[in-house]
Protein backbone atom coordinates (compact mmCIF):
# COMPACT_ATOMS: atom_id res chain seq x y z
CA UNK A 1 0.00 0.00 0.00
CA UNK A 2 1.19 3.84 -0.44
CA UNK A 3 -0.14 6.51 1.21
CA UNK A 4 -1.72 9.45 -0.13
CA UNK A 5 -2.18 12.81 1.60
CA UNK A 6 -5.64 14.91 -0.05
CA UNK A 7 -6.51 18.51 0.88
CA UNK A 8 -9.66 19.15 0.58
CA UNK A 9 -11.97 22.41 0.60
CA UNK A 10 -15.88 22.17 1.28
CA UNK A 11 -19.34 23.94 1.56
CA UNK A 12 -20.27 22.18 4.78
CA UNK A 13 -23.92 23.79 4.38
CA UNK A 14 -25.40 20.80 3.09
CA UNK A 15 -23.02 18.08 5.08
CA UNK A 16 -23.34 16.59 7.95
CA UNK A 17 -20.06 17.31 8.92
CA UNK A 18 -16.99 14.97 7.95
CA UNK A 19 -17.41 12.25 9.80
CA UNK A 20 -19.12 8.96 8.11
CA UNK A 21 -22.95 8.47 10.12
CA UNK A 22 -26.08 7.18 8.99
CA UNK A 23 -28.12 10.11 8.86
CA UNK A 24 -26.66 12.23 5.98
CA UNK A 25 -24.15 12.51 3.70
CA UNK A 26 -20.54 13.24 5.18
CA UNK A 27 -17.38 14.07 3.38
CA UNK A 28 -15.59 11.42 4.59
CA UNK A 29 -18.73 9.49 3.39
CA UNK A 30 -18.26 11.04 0.12
CA UNK A 31 -14.63 10.39 -0.61
CA UNK A 32 -14.57 6.76 0.94
CA UNK A 33 -17.05 5.96 -1.62
CA UNK A 34 -15.01 6.55 -4.52
CA UNK A 35 -12.11 5.59 -3.40
CA UNK A 36 -13.48 2.44 -2.33
CA UNK A 37 -15.10 2.18 -5.79
CA UNK A 38 -11.28 2.95 -7.79
CA UNK A 39 -9.21 0.70 -5.71
CA UNK A 40 -12.21 -2.29 -5.85
CA UNK A 41 -11.70 -2.52 -1.67
CA UNK A 42 -12.91 -0.49 1.22
CA UNK A 43 -10.82 2.30 2.77
CA UNK A 44 -10.65 4.47 5.56
CA UNK A 45 -9.82 8.25 4.76
CA UNK A 46 -8.80 9.62 8.12
CA UNK A 47 -8.95 13.30 8.31
CA UNK A 48 -7.14 15.41 10.51
CA UNK A 49 -10.15 15.81 12.90
CA UNK A 50 -14.39 16.71 11.92
CA UNK A 51 -15.70 19.08 11.36
CA UNK A 52 -19.27 19.59 12.30
CA UNK A 53 -22.47 20.04 10.50
CA UNK A 54 -22.24 23.01 8.64
CA UNK A 55 -19.05 23.85 9.15
CA UNK A 56 -17.04 24.67 5.69
CA UNK A 57 -13.05 23.99 4.94
CA UNK A 58 -11.00 25.52 2.78
CA UNK A 59 -7.53 23.28 3.60
CA UNK A 60 -8.68 19.97 5.30
CA UNK A 61 -6.15 16.76 5.29
CA UNK A 62 -6.65 14.05 5.30
CA UNK A 63 -4.82 10.60 4.40
CA UNK A 64 -6.00 6.97 2.38
CA UNK A 65 -4.19 3.61 1.92
CA UNK A 66 -4.37 2.70 -1.90
CA UNK A 67 -2.86 -0.46 -3.58
CA UNK A 68 0.81 -0.14 -4.76
CA UNK A 69 -0.60 -0.70 -8.41
CA UNK A 70 -3.07 2.14 -8.22
CA UNK A 71 -0.36 5.05 -7.45
CA UNK A 72 0.36 6.19 -11.18
CA UNK A 73 -3.52 6.98 -11.39
CA UNK A 74 -3.96 10.70 -11.79
CA UNK A 75 -5.76 10.92 -8.26
CA UNK A 76 -6.90 14.60 -7.94
CA UNK A 77 -8.36 14.62 -11.59
CA UNK A 78 -10.16 11.59 -10.83
CA UNK A 79 -11.79 12.34 -7.61
CA UNK A 80 -13.03 15.79 -8.90
CA UNK A 81 -14.46 13.62 -11.76
CA UNK A 82 -16.88 12.16 -9.21
CA UNK A 83 -16.52 13.92 -6.27
CA UNK A 84 -19.84 16.05 -5.78
CA UNK A 85 -19.51 20.13 -6.54
CA UNK A 86 -19.47 21.07 -2.69
CA UNK A 87 -16.10 19.19 -2.15
CA UNK A 88 -12.80 19.58 -3.85
CA UNK A 89 -9.50 18.08 -4.15
CA UNK A 90 -7.36 20.82 -4.22
CA UNK A 91 -4.27 18.67 -3.66
CA UNK A 92 -2.73 15.21 -3.86
CA UNK A 93 0.83 13.81 -2.24
CA UNK A 94 2.33 10.53 -1.65
CA UNK A 95 3.82 10.95 1.53
CA UNK A 96 5.64 8.02 3.91
CA UNK A 97 3.67 5.83 6.27
CA UNK A 98 4.93 7.74 8.93
CA UNK A 99 2.43 10.83 8.09
CA UNK A 100 -0.77 10.57 9.46
CA UNK A 101 -3.50 13.31 8.86
CA UNK A 102 -4.78 13.44 12.72
CA UNK A 103 -2.09 12.44 14.84
CA UNK A 104 0.61 14.70 12.86
CA UNK A 105 -0.77 18.20 13.01
CA UNK A 106 1.31 20.58 14.90
CA UNK A 107 -1.06 23.73 14.22
CA UNK A 108 -4.51 24.11 13.02
CA UNK A 109 -5.99 27.38 12.34
CA UNK A 110 -9.49 27.80 11.75
CA UNK A 111 -11.48 31.09 11.14
CA UNK A 112 -15.05 32.70 11.99
CA UNK A 113 -16.86 35.45 10.02
CA UNK A 114 -19.11 37.72 11.49
CA UNK A 115 -21.15 39.79 9.58
CA UNK A 116 -21.33 43.22 11.30
CA UNK A 117 -23.65 44.92 8.36
CA UNK A 118 -26.96 46.02 9.75
CA UNK A 119 -29.98 45.45 7.83
CA UNK A 120 -29.04 42.70 5.61
CA UNK A 121 -27.20 40.00 4.61
CA UNK A 122 -25.24 39.39 1.21
CA UNK A 123 -26.96 36.29 -0.26
CA UNK A 124 -23.87 35.48 -1.43
CA UNK A 125 -22.17 35.54 1.82
CA UNK A 126 -24.43 34.21 4.07
CA UNK A 127 -23.79 30.94 3.92
CA UNK A 128 -20.62 32.07 5.56
CA UNK A 129 -21.39 34.01 7.86
CA UNK A 130 -22.61 34.57 11.60
CA UNK A 131 -24.51 38.10 11.68
CA UNK A 132 -24.08 40.40 14.27
CA UNK A 133 -25.11 43.71 16.27
CA UNK A 134 -22.05 45.98 16.05
CA UNK A 135 -19.20 44.63 18.41
CA UNK A 136 -16.57 46.66 20.62
CA UNK A 137 -13.52 45.57 18.87
CA UNK A 138 -10.90 47.04 21.72
CA UNK A 139 -13.14 45.31 24.51
CA UNK A 140 -13.19 41.84 22.02
CA UNK A 141 -8.88 42.09 22.14
CA UNK A 142 -8.93 42.58 25.36
CA UNK A 143 -10.97 39.14 25.98
CA UNK A 144 -8.67 37.51 23.17
CA UNK A 145 -5.67 38.34 25.11
CA UNK A 146 -6.95 36.68 28.09
CA UNK A 147 -7.49 33.62 26.11
CA UNK A 148 -4.40 33.17 23.92
CA UNK A 149 -1.86 30.79 25.57
CA UNK A 150 -1.84 27.85 27.48
CA UNK A 151 -4.77 27.03 29.23
CA UNK A 152 -7.45 24.37 30.24
CA UNK A 153 -10.21 24.86 28.44
CA UNK A 154 -12.72 22.60 29.53
CA UNK A 155 -15.69 25.31 29.10
CA UNK A 156 -15.35 25.78 25.85
CA UNK A 157 -15.53 22.18 25.15
CA UNK A 158 -19.43 20.88 24.23
CA UNK A 159 -20.59 17.47 25.58
CA UNK A 160 -19.91 14.46 23.63
CA UNK A 161 -15.95 14.43 23.36
CA UNK A 162 -13.37 11.37 23.86
CA UNK A 163 -10.29 13.78 24.55
CA UNK A 164 -7.79 12.80 27.90
CA UNK A 165 -6.28 16.32 28.40
CA UNK A 166 -8.48 19.33 27.81
CA UNK A 167 -5.68 22.07 27.91
CA UNK A 168 -4.49 23.03 24.72
CA UNK A 169 -2.23 26.18 23.63
CA UNK A 170 -3.73 29.06 21.65
CA UNK A 171 -1.21 30.36 20.34
CA UNK A 172 -3.13 33.69 18.42
CA UNK A 173 -6.30 35.11 18.02
CA UNK A 174 -5.99 37.36 14.46
CA UNK A 175 -8.19 40.35 13.99
CA UNK A 176 -8.90 40.28 10.05
CA UNK A 177 -10.91 42.27 7.07
CA UNK A 178 -13.39 40.06 5.34
CA UNK A 179 -14.14 39.83 1.78
CA UNK A 180 -16.93 42.54 2.36
CA UNK A 181 -16.58 45.26 4.20
CA UNK A 182 -19.08 44.37 6.98
CA UNK A 183 -17.43 41.22 7.88
CA UNK A 184 -14.77 40.73 10.72
CA UNK A 185 -12.67 37.64 10.50
CA UNK A 186 -11.37 35.84 13.63
CA UNK A 187 -8.53 33.68 13.07
CA UNK A 188 -7.48 31.41 15.51
CA UNK A 189 -4.54 29.22 15.58
CA UNK A 190 -3.80 26.32 18.36
CA UNK A 191 -2.23 22.89 18.54
CA UNK A 192 -5.60 21.48 18.92
CA UNK A 193 -8.84 22.62 19.25
CA UNK A 194 -11.68 20.66 21.81
CA UNK A 195 -15.26 20.14 20.14
CA UNK A 196 -16.69 23.20 18.83
CA UNK A 197 -14.00 25.27 21.13
CA UNK A 198 -13.47 27.60 18.49
CA UNK A 199 -17.38 28.20 18.17
CA UNK A 200 -17.54 28.79 22.13
CA UNK A 201 -14.43 31.22 21.86
CA UNK A 202 -16.57 33.03 19.27
CA UNK A 203 -19.64 33.05 21.36
CA UNK A 204 -17.71 34.37 24.18
CA UNK A 205 -15.96 37.00 21.91
CA UNK A 206 -18.96 38.27 20.58
CA UNK A 207 -20.78 38.45 24.10
CA UNK A 208 -18.00 40.78 25.43
CA UNK A 209 -17.81 42.43 22.31
CA UNK A 210 -21.84 43.49 22.15
CA UNK A 211 -21.46 44.38 26.13
CA UNK A 212 -23.24 41.48 27.64
CA UNK A 213 -19.70 39.85 28.98
CA UNK A 214 -16.80 41.86 30.16
CA UNK A 215 -13.34 41.47 29.45
CA UNK A 216 -12.80 41.04 32.82
CA UNK A 217 -14.60 38.17 32.99
CA UNK A 218 -12.80 35.61 30.30
CA UNK A 219 -9.77 34.73 33.24
CA UNK A 220 -12.71 33.26 35.25
CA UNK A 221 -14.40 31.61 32.61
CA UNK A 222 -10.84 28.96 32.10
CA UNK A 223 -10.63 28.77 35.66
CA UNK A 224 -14.08 27.83 36.43
CA UNK A 225 -14.08 25.39 33.44
CA UNK A 226 -17.82 25.03 33.77
CA UNK A 227 -19.63 24.87 30.31
CA UNK A 228 -22.73 26.19 31.71
CA UNK A 229 -21.56 29.40 32.33
CA UNK A 230 -20.61 30.57 29.06
CA UNK A 231 -22.32 32.22 26.35
CA UNK A 232 -24.12 30.82 23.71
CA UNK A 233 -22.03 28.73 21.31
CA UNK A 234 -21.64 30.77 17.86
CA UNK A 235 -23.50 28.74 14.93
CA UNK A 236 -22.08 26.63 12.53
CA UNK A 237 -22.15 27.87 9.31
CA UNK A 238 -19.27 31.12 10.07
CA UNK A 239 -16.38 28.51 10.65
CA UNK A 240 -13.99 27.61 8.15
CA UNK A 241 -10.83 24.95 8.51
CA UNK A 242 -8.49 27.14 6.76
CA UNK A 243 -5.26 25.08 7.18
CA UNK A 244 -3.76 22.35 9.33
CA UNK A 245 0.25 22.45 9.68
CA UNK A 246 2.95 19.64 10.10
CA UNK A 247 6.03 19.87 11.92
CA UNK A 248 7.77 18.72 8.77
CA UNK A 249 7.91 21.21 6.30
CA UNK A 250 7.51 18.81 3.73
CA UNK A 251 4.35 17.68 4.66
CA UNK A 252 3.01 21.38 4.33
CA UNK A 253 4.04 21.32 0.45
CA UNK B 1 -47.91 57.28 -4.54
CA UNK B 2 -44.41 58.10 -3.47
CA UNK B 3 -41.77 56.22 -5.34
CA UNK B 4 -39.02 53.96 -3.47
CA UNK B 5 -35.70 52.98 -5.22
CA UNK B 6 -34.52 49.76 -4.04
CA UNK B 7 -31.18 48.52 -4.39
CA UNK B 8 -31.03 44.61 -4.52
CA UNK B 9 -28.48 41.80 -4.19
CA UNK B 10 -29.03 38.06 -5.21
CA UNK B 11 -27.16 34.75 -5.43
CA UNK B 12 -29.02 33.81 -9.53
CA UNK B 13 -28.53 30.00 -8.89
CA UNK B 14 -31.74 29.74 -8.24
CA UNK B 15 -33.91 32.19 -9.90
CA UNK B 16 -34.93 32.06 -13.55
CA UNK B 17 -33.76 35.63 -13.69
CA UNK B 18 -35.42 39.07 -12.66
CA UNK B 19 -38.37 39.02 -15.02
CA UNK B 20 -41.51 37.70 -14.06
CA UNK B 21 -42.54 34.65 -15.88
CA UNK B 22 -44.52 31.74 -15.75
CA UNK B 23 -42.26 28.89 -15.72
CA UNK B 24 -40.20 29.59 -12.16
CA UNK B 25 -39.08 31.40 -9.90
CA UNK B 26 -37.89 35.16 -10.61
CA UNK B 27 -36.70 38.02 -8.60
CA UNK B 28 -38.61 40.77 -9.39
CA UNK B 29 -41.95 38.03 -8.88
CA UNK B 30 -40.63 37.39 -4.98
CA UNK B 31 -40.53 41.18 -4.79
CA UNK B 32 -43.71 41.80 -6.65
CA UNK B 33 -45.82 39.26 -4.06
CA UNK B 34 -44.43 40.65 -0.94
CA UNK B 35 -44.76 44.38 -1.87
CA UNK B 36 -48.45 43.54 -3.33
CA UNK B 37 -49.11 42.03 0.27
CA UNK B 38 -47.74 44.60 2.28
CA UNK B 39 -49.52 47.75 0.41
CA UNK B 40 -52.67 45.89 -0.37
CA UNK B 41 -52.66 46.40 -4.40
CA UNK B 42 -51.05 44.89 -7.36
CA UNK B 43 -47.69 46.49 -7.98
CA UNK B 44 -45.04 46.66 -10.39
CA UNK B 45 -41.30 46.57 -9.63
CA UNK B 46 -39.31 48.56 -12.33
CA UNK B 47 -35.76 47.13 -12.53
CA UNK B 48 -32.78 48.38 -14.05
CA UNK B 49 -32.52 45.93 -16.69
CA UNK B 50 -33.37 41.70 -16.97
CA UNK B 51 -30.94 39.61 -15.59
CA UNK B 52 -31.00 35.89 -17.30
CA UNK B 53 -31.24 33.21 -15.67
CA UNK B 54 -28.35 32.16 -13.28
CA UNK B 55 -26.80 35.29 -13.38
CA UNK B 56 -26.05 37.69 -9.85
CA UNK B 57 -26.12 40.95 -8.39
CA UNK B 58 -24.25 43.13 -5.89
CA UNK B 59 -26.44 46.69 -7.03
CA UNK B 60 -29.30 46.10 -8.91
CA UNK B 61 -31.35 48.84 -8.85
CA UNK B 62 -35.31 48.97 -8.64
CA UNK B 63 -38.31 51.26 -7.91
CA UNK B 64 -42.20 50.95 -7.18
CA UNK B 65 -44.62 53.09 -6.35
CA UNK B 66 -46.45 52.64 -3.52
CA UNK B 67 -49.38 54.50 -1.63
CA UNK B 68 -47.93 57.59 0.43
CA UNK B 69 -49.92 56.29 3.51
CA UNK B 70 -47.27 53.55 3.62
CA UNK B 71 -43.94 55.58 3.33
CA UNK B 72 -43.26 54.84 7.07
CA UNK B 73 -43.25 51.25 7.04
CA UNK B 74 -39.01 50.27 7.59
CA UNK B 75 -38.91 48.93 4.33
CA UNK B 76 -36.22 47.79 4.30
CA UNK B 77 -36.33 45.70 7.33
CA UNK B 78 -40.25 44.61 6.41
CA UNK B 79 -38.69 43.01 3.14
CA UNK B 80 -35.41 41.45 4.05
CA UNK B 81 -38.20 39.86 6.82
CA UNK B 82 -40.00 38.42 4.09
CA UNK B 83 -37.81 37.78 1.21
CA UNK B 84 -35.92 34.15 0.30
CA UNK B 85 -32.39 33.93 1.72
CA UNK B 86 -31.08 34.77 -2.00
CA UNK B 87 -31.84 38.28 -2.82
CA UNK B 88 -31.61 41.34 -0.26
CA UNK B 89 -32.64 44.83 -0.12
CA UNK B 90 -28.83 46.51 0.42
CA UNK B 91 -30.73 50.22 0.48
CA UNK B 92 -33.94 51.97 0.25
CA UNK B 93 -34.41 55.75 -0.57
CA UNK B 94 -37.03 57.37 -1.34
CA UNK B 95 -36.99 59.31 -5.08
CA UNK B 96 -39.07 61.96 -7.00
CA UNK B 97 -41.30 60.10 -9.44
CA UNK B 98 -38.77 61.71 -12.23
CA UNK B 99 -36.23 58.66 -11.04
CA UNK B 100 -36.84 55.38 -12.88
CA UNK B 101 -34.85 52.97 -12.72
CA UNK B 102 -34.26 51.89 -16.31
CA UNK B 103 -34.76 54.96 -18.11
CA UNK B 104 -32.22 56.89 -16.04
CA UNK B 105 -29.20 55.23 -15.66
CA UNK B 106 -26.01 56.73 -17.21
CA UNK B 107 -23.65 53.49 -16.41
CA UNK B 108 -23.56 50.11 -15.49
CA UNK B 109 -21.06 48.08 -14.36
CA UNK B 110 -21.24 43.86 -14.49
CA UNK B 111 -18.06 42.21 -13.07
CA UNK B 112 -17.33 38.66 -14.82
CA UNK B 113 -15.19 36.68 -12.87
CA UNK B 114 -12.84 33.58 -14.78
CA UNK B 115 -11.29 30.84 -12.71
CA UNK B 116 -7.68 29.89 -13.94
CA UNK B 117 -6.64 27.62 -11.26
CA UNK B 118 -6.26 24.16 -13.16
CA UNK B 119 -7.31 20.72 -11.16
CA UNK B 120 -10.10 21.65 -9.28
CA UNK B 121 -12.55 24.50 -8.90
CA UNK B 122 -12.87 25.41 -4.99
CA UNK B 123 -16.64 24.69 -4.03
CA UNK B 124 -17.59 28.02 -2.27
CA UNK B 125 -16.53 29.39 -5.56
CA UNK B 126 -17.67 27.73 -8.38
CA UNK B 127 -21.28 29.08 -8.07
CA UNK B 128 -19.61 32.33 -9.23
CA UNK B 129 -16.88 31.56 -11.60
CA UNK B 130 -16.63 30.34 -15.24
CA UNK B 131 -13.60 27.74 -15.48
CA UNK B 132 -11.38 28.33 -17.95
CA UNK B 133 -7.83 27.04 -19.45
CA UNK B 134 -5.02 29.24 -18.58
CA UNK B 135 -5.03 32.56 -20.39
CA UNK B 136 -2.91 34.87 -22.42
CA UNK B 137 -3.51 38.52 -20.80
CA UNK B 138 -2.04 40.43 -22.96
CA UNK B 139 -3.21 39.33 -25.73
CA UNK B 140 -6.46 39.66 -24.19
CA UNK B 141 -6.04 43.37 -23.17
CA UNK B 142 -4.97 44.15 -26.82
CA UNK B 143 -8.52 42.74 -28.04
CA UNK B 144 -10.32 44.61 -25.41
CA UNK B 145 -8.73 47.59 -26.36
CA UNK B 146 -10.52 46.86 -29.70
CA UNK B 147 -13.65 46.05 -27.77
CA UNK B 148 -13.46 49.89 -25.67
CA UNK B 149 -15.36 53.11 -27.30
CA UNK B 150 -18.60 53.57 -29.46
CA UNK B 151 -19.30 50.81 -31.82
CA UNK B 152 -22.47 48.60 -33.33
CA UNK B 153 -22.26 45.27 -30.86
CA UNK B 154 -25.25 43.81 -32.75
CA UNK B 155 -22.92 40.58 -33.18
CA UNK B 156 -22.37 40.77 -29.37
CA UNK B 157 -26.47 40.43 -28.79
CA UNK B 158 -28.31 37.09 -28.56
CA UNK B 159 -31.66 36.91 -30.53
CA UNK B 160 -34.44 37.62 -28.69
CA UNK B 161 -34.61 41.62 -27.89
CA UNK B 162 -35.91 44.45 -29.05
CA UNK B 163 -33.72 47.38 -28.78
CA UNK B 164 -33.61 50.11 -31.79
CA UNK B 165 -30.14 50.98 -31.99
CA UNK B 166 -27.16 48.29 -30.56
CA UNK B 167 -24.76 50.95 -30.76
CA UNK B 168 -23.54 51.34 -27.34
CA UNK B 169 -20.52 52.85 -25.16
CA UNK B 170 -18.14 50.57 -23.67
CA UNK B 171 -16.30 52.60 -21.31
CA UNK B 172 -14.11 50.30 -19.89
CA UNK B 173 -13.13 46.89 -19.63
CA UNK B 174 -10.71 46.42 -16.08
CA UNK B 175 -9.01 43.18 -15.58
CA UNK B 176 -8.81 42.74 -11.83
CA UNK B 177 -7.39 40.12 -9.31
CA UNK B 178 -10.44 38.22 -7.67
CA UNK B 179 -11.35 36.59 -4.18
CA UNK B 180 -9.13 33.52 -4.81
CA UNK B 181 -5.58 33.89 -6.31
CA UNK B 182 -7.07 31.45 -9.38
CA UNK B 183 -9.65 33.91 -10.03
CA UNK B 184 -9.20 36.50 -13.02
CA UNK B 185 -12.31 39.49 -12.38
CA UNK B 186 -13.41 41.32 -16.25
CA UNK B 187 -15.15 44.73 -14.93
CA UNK B 188 -17.28 46.45 -17.95
CA UNK B 189 -18.43 49.55 -17.34
CA UNK B 190 -20.81 50.69 -20.30
CA UNK B 191 -23.69 53.28 -21.04
CA UNK B 192 -26.21 50.24 -21.57
CA UNK B 193 -26.01 46.76 -22.53
CA UNK B 194 -27.34 44.11 -25.25
CA UNK B 195 -29.07 41.08 -24.54
CA UNK B 196 -26.07 38.91 -23.52
CA UNK B 197 -23.46 40.82 -24.28
CA UNK B 198 -21.39 40.99 -21.57
CA UNK B 199 -21.14 36.95 -21.32
CA UNK B 200 -20.49 37.12 -25.79
CA UNK B 201 -17.53 40.06 -24.76
CA UNK B 202 -16.32 37.40 -22.41
CA UNK B 203 -16.62 34.51 -24.65
CA UNK B 204 -14.51 36.44 -27.10
CA UNK B 205 -11.77 37.92 -24.76
CA UNK B 206 -11.80 34.34 -23.26
CA UNK B 207 -11.23 32.66 -26.77
CA UNK B 208 -8.31 35.57 -27.49
CA UNK B 209 -6.43 34.44 -24.77
CA UNK B 210 -6.77 30.77 -24.90
CA UNK B 211 -5.59 31.26 -28.70
CA UNK B 212 -8.41 29.88 -30.29
CA UNK B 213 -8.89 33.93 -31.60
CA UNK B 214 -6.60 36.32 -32.57
CA UNK B 215 -6.52 40.12 -30.95
CA UNK B 216 -6.45 41.31 -35.03
CA UNK B 217 -10.01 39.39 -35.51
CA UNK B 218 -11.86 42.11 -33.08
CA UNK B 219 -12.63 44.74 -35.20
CA UNK B 220 -13.41 42.25 -37.98
CA UNK B 221 -16.36 41.06 -35.92
CA UNK B 222 -17.74 44.24 -34.61
CA UNK B 223 -17.94 45.61 -38.42
CA UNK B 224 -19.46 42.17 -39.69
CA UNK B 225 -22.34 42.28 -36.87
CA UNK B 226 -22.20 38.78 -37.14
CA UNK B 227 -23.74 37.05 -33.96
CA UNK B 228 -22.70 33.43 -36.13
CA UNK B 229 -19.12 34.33 -36.26
CA UNK B 230 -18.62 35.02 -32.75
CA UNK B 231 -16.81 32.33 -30.27
CA UNK B 232 -19.72 30.49 -27.75
CA UNK B 233 -21.52 32.85 -24.91
CA UNK B 234 -19.89 32.78 -21.68
CA UNK B 235 -22.25 30.77 -19.44
CA UNK B 236 -24.49 32.90 -16.97
CA UNK B 237 -22.58 31.59 -13.80
CA UNK B 238 -19.61 33.92 -13.81
CA UNK B 239 -21.55 37.30 -14.29
CA UNK B 240 -22.77 40.08 -11.81
CA UNK B 241 -24.60 43.22 -12.10
CA UNK B 242 -21.94 44.92 -9.74
CA UNK B 243 -23.65 48.59 -10.08
CA UNK B 244 -25.79 50.96 -11.56
CA UNK B 245 -25.12 54.48 -11.66
CA UNK B 246 -27.19 57.76 -12.75
CA UNK B 247 -26.46 60.93 -13.75
CA UNK B 248 -27.46 62.76 -10.90
CA UNK B 249 -25.16 61.76 -8.05
CA UNK B 250 -28.25 62.19 -5.18
CA UNK B 251 -29.31 59.02 -7.05
CA UNK B 252 -26.32 57.03 -6.35
CA UNK B 253 -26.36 57.46 -2.42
Amino acid sequence: MIRLKLTLAYRGTQFFGWQVQPRGRTVQGCLETIVSRMIGQDCRIIGSGRTDSGVHALGQVAHVDVPAAKAEIPWQKALNAQLPRDVAVTGVRRVSETFHARFSPSIKTYSYTLWQEQGYVLPQRGPYVWPVSPLDLEAMARAASGLVGEHDFAAFQNTGSEVTSTIRTLHRIAFMRGQHPGELVLVFSANGFLKQMVRNLVGTLVAVGSGSRSPADVPELLIAADRTALPATAPAQGLCLERVWYADPQWNR
